[in-house]
Order: C-alpha cells, then structure tokens, then sequence
C-alpha cells in the first residue's frame, strides 16, 4: 500500500502512518498538503494521513478547505503526543560547543525555552522540514550540529536523540486524518465529520445546532471558514458523536431549515476526553 | 500619533493606516503581529492596524490569541478591497522580456491566474514583503524586473504600475481592526467582538447562541481556537451586533450559563452586507 504523507520519511505524519498502517507500506512524500490529495486522486497513493490540528495552534486551515474540495473520505483519526527530540550524531556532544541547531520554523518555536536554557549560543537555522535537518547533519557529519525532530527520524537517519522530550507544553498534540478513496466507514463509527452550509439568517446556526443538541449529539469540533466567492460568509465544519445509522435522519432535518449538509466521512472517534 | 503595522511602509496595512487617521501619522513597521502588540505595550506606538481576515484564506488565527492575550481593546475595523498590482519601472515593458516577478508567497498565489497567461516563462520570486518586493526592483534597476504589491507601494517607491488588478478573484477582501491602547467605545457602537468559554457540556455552545438568538442579536463571525493547555477544548471569538448598551446584561446572562466571556472591544460595523 503507498500512502501520502506532506513531509519526507521520519516526519511525524510518516510516525501517524506506522501508528496507522503498521510498517509495511510504501511512504509517498509529498511537499504540500494539495499534493497529497492530488496523488491520491492520481492514483499515485492508496490513501493519505494528514494533519488536521494541534492542541496549540488550532486547525490546519487549508487541509479543511482541502477536504471539503476533494471529497476523499475520513475514515479514521489519530491523535498523537508531539515529542520534539534533540537530536546529533555523537550522543556525547557538550553542549557549549553546539555551533548549529536545525529544524522547521514551528519546532524551533516549540522547544524555545529548552534552547534559551541550554544551548543560548547555539544559532538556530530554520529548515523546510524537521526530518530533513536530521538527513542534513549526519549528511554534514559535524558533532556541532543538532536537529530537532522525531525519533522517528533519528533512527531512520542513524543519529543519536542526544535528549528526549524538549519541546516547552507537554500539551502539545496533532490530530492525524486518515484519507481512502474508497473509504467505507467502520460499522461501529461513532463519529461524523460534517460541512453544514446555514442560510444566511439571524439565528440561523443556532437553529441548527438545535438538532443536535435535541438528538443529545456532542459536537466535538466546530471550525468556521469563509464560503469562496461570499465576502463575510462562513461554512462550518462540524465533528460529531454520532452512531452511523442516525445520519440520515439528521441530514434530512438539516436539510428542512435550509442547511447544506456535507458528510466528510464517518470513523471511530479516539480522542474521547 | 505613531501607528505600528505588520509589514513595511506601502503595505495593505499601511493603505488601512491611510484609510482610517489619514495620511499625518507616523508609521512603525513592525516583521511579526506580536511585535505590533509589543511596540503598543512598550509605548512605542499609540495604536495599532492589524489584518484579521481575508474573505479568501479566513481568519488569521495567531492575530486572535493576541487580542485575547494583550487585550488591548478594538476600537473599529476597516474592510479592504485587495487590489493587486503589476509594478515596474519602466511603463512600456515588453512582458516577453520579463525575468522576475517578486512578491510575498500570498502575492504571488491570489495572482497566479494573471502570472500563468501573461508572463508564463518569468520566474516568480517569494520575498518576505510585498512593499519590501518594489523597493528591491527600484534598487536592482532592472526594467526585466517586476513585483506585486499595493499602488501605495508603487507611488511611495517612485515606480510604475503596469496593470491595477491582477488578482484571480473579484471577492478577495481583507479586513483590518484597529488597536488602541486607551480605547473608548464610541457612543452609537453597533458591533462587540469577545471570547466565549463554555462549559464542557454537550449542548453547552447551543445553550449560549440561545442568549443571542432570543435576544434578536446577529452573528456575524464565529471562530473556534484551541484553550492553551486544554488538549481538545475550545474557546470562540464572536462577532456580534449589538447596541452598547446591552453588554451587561448579555455577560450577566452568559455568565448564569457558567460561560467565562471577555469583551475585546466595541465599535462600529463596517462590514454590513
């Protein structure tokens, strides 16, 4: 099986995929997310795992938008502890001789206390990928150089985690999304993910959480985004506890007070909290 | 007064700047959202113009948890047409013999149609800032190459604008608020904007708009953002119309409800539609 990733091997989104799929499955790294829609609606990809959102910085905008343009079914969710690794390739490096620390920009962020702390002279160079700044260092073959990334991409690399756990939140996680073409829900699933279109009405979305709240549905998620093409309208793109059978009765009760109802796809909830 | 923006001189922000105190105020550029915030607090600047959304791309969600965090009160909002322009310096350039285009990476994508018909073989060249890309082409002084920015930027660089309007889409907005420090609503505000936290119940977000629907208040922006560190949890910033006046009685009414609510301004509408 050939899964889409955004990010190189080692990435956190190739870490979701072990999660997912086990070992034994052929990685397909692409640059941006709209490329991994894009190979899978090639056929160059059996599926896709994509990140949706973290707990800190909140929803992956376009990978929303991306979902809703493709239409290719959610089939499952993978919430994952985000676990920044300092990584070299001398294990015993000191660290007042560290010259470089390498990796992407929100990594860097992520383990900002950690470097003020304890590698304050170390200049911290920014990278488009945190696997490709382990792939760099063990390229550039200098003890004096470090990456922040996973462990993942230690091991895949050959390096050394130096210190693991450095990132400033323990906090700090990624909801992961499964993509498949030919996604069929799981008989069990217990959650929806939804793009409601309300019309444009005073009370209009209340009216429509009405349903839900009703039925006894906890929503889980509600992400507004604007509707292309409509300067200050928003769409609204819902996750919900739900058994699979009752969606057709929700949809049709939506679809009497004018509600555009999308279903993304329908999965085992894991992030119950 | 001293104004600090996002980006640099001739940016959008700065034509917001124009649009709202004139053209006599001093502007200071600031790289990042946060240091706008930090050169108010730090009394370096008397106010504020910071971009909130765009009709295209949607909220900018770093600038949210600003407000919330600074809580330096919104006292208006100025909606933006985007107008794009092809900006050279010399008028009568053969498009064929064109060999850059430099813009911000957003710049470049909202013209991608315009780029791909007209000047299909110039290289397109990210640059950190818009303005920033018309002051580089007047310094390298090559008629070859152009940049994409404001009409501002063309005229405070001493530049050409070749073609006004290259944007793909004719709805590509941008909304501004404007920060002050010392802010006083104005009497006939017609516009709050706070932060709702709900309880963790089901039903509890449907339980609070019922306070706005019941009370004829419109809705006019809802966005989610993730708690800081409350994995999975949600807070929503809300846009609502509304007289002044009846703020009190509103928290009072959400706060029965158990919902933690903070007003982050009050100010005229200027986005009705």
């Amino acid at each position: 099986m050939r899964i889409a990733i955004q990010g190189e091997k080692g990435s956190f989104h190739h870490s979701a995929v072990i999660e997912w799929y086990g070992n034994s499955v052929d990685i397909v790294p692409c640059d941006t997310f709209k490329e991994v829609f894009d190979a899978i609606k090639n056929n160059e990809a059996d599926s896709g795992i994509i990140a949706i959102e973290n707990s800190l910085f909140g929803s992956i905008n376009e990978v929303y938008d991306l979902l809703l343009k493709y239409k290719i079914p959610i089939v499952g969710e993978i919430p994952m502890r985000i676990h920044q690794c300092l990584i070299g390739i001398d294990k015993s490096i000191n660290f007042g001789s560290v010259i470089h620390v390498y990796s992407h920009p929100v990594a860097l962020a992520q383990c900002g206390t950690f470097l003020d702390q304890y590698l304050p002279t170390a200049e911290r160079i920014e990278n488009t990928d945190t696997a490709g700044s382990v792939e760099l260092i063990k390229k550039l073959g200098n003890p004096n150089y470090l990456a922040i990334a996973s462990s993942l991409a230690a091991k895949l690399y050959g390096c050394q985690i130096i210190k693991n756990s450095i990132e400033d939140h323990s906090t700090n996680y990624t909801r992961f999304l499964v993509i498949e073409p030919a996604g069929i829900a799981p008989k069990d699933a217990n959650k929806a993910s939804i793009v409601l279109k309300t019309n444009h009405q005073p009370g209009a979305l209340y009216e429509a959480l009405g349903i839900f709240a009703k039925a006894g549905i906890n929503l889980s998620k509600l992400q507004s985004r604007p509707i292309p093409g409509k300067v200050w309208r928003y769409m609204f793109y819902i996750d919900i506890e739900i058994n699979k059978s009752s969606i057709p009765s929700l949809t049709e009760q939506l679809n009497k007070l004018n509600c555009d109802v999308t279903v993304l796809g329908l999965y085992n909830s894991a992030t119950k909290n």
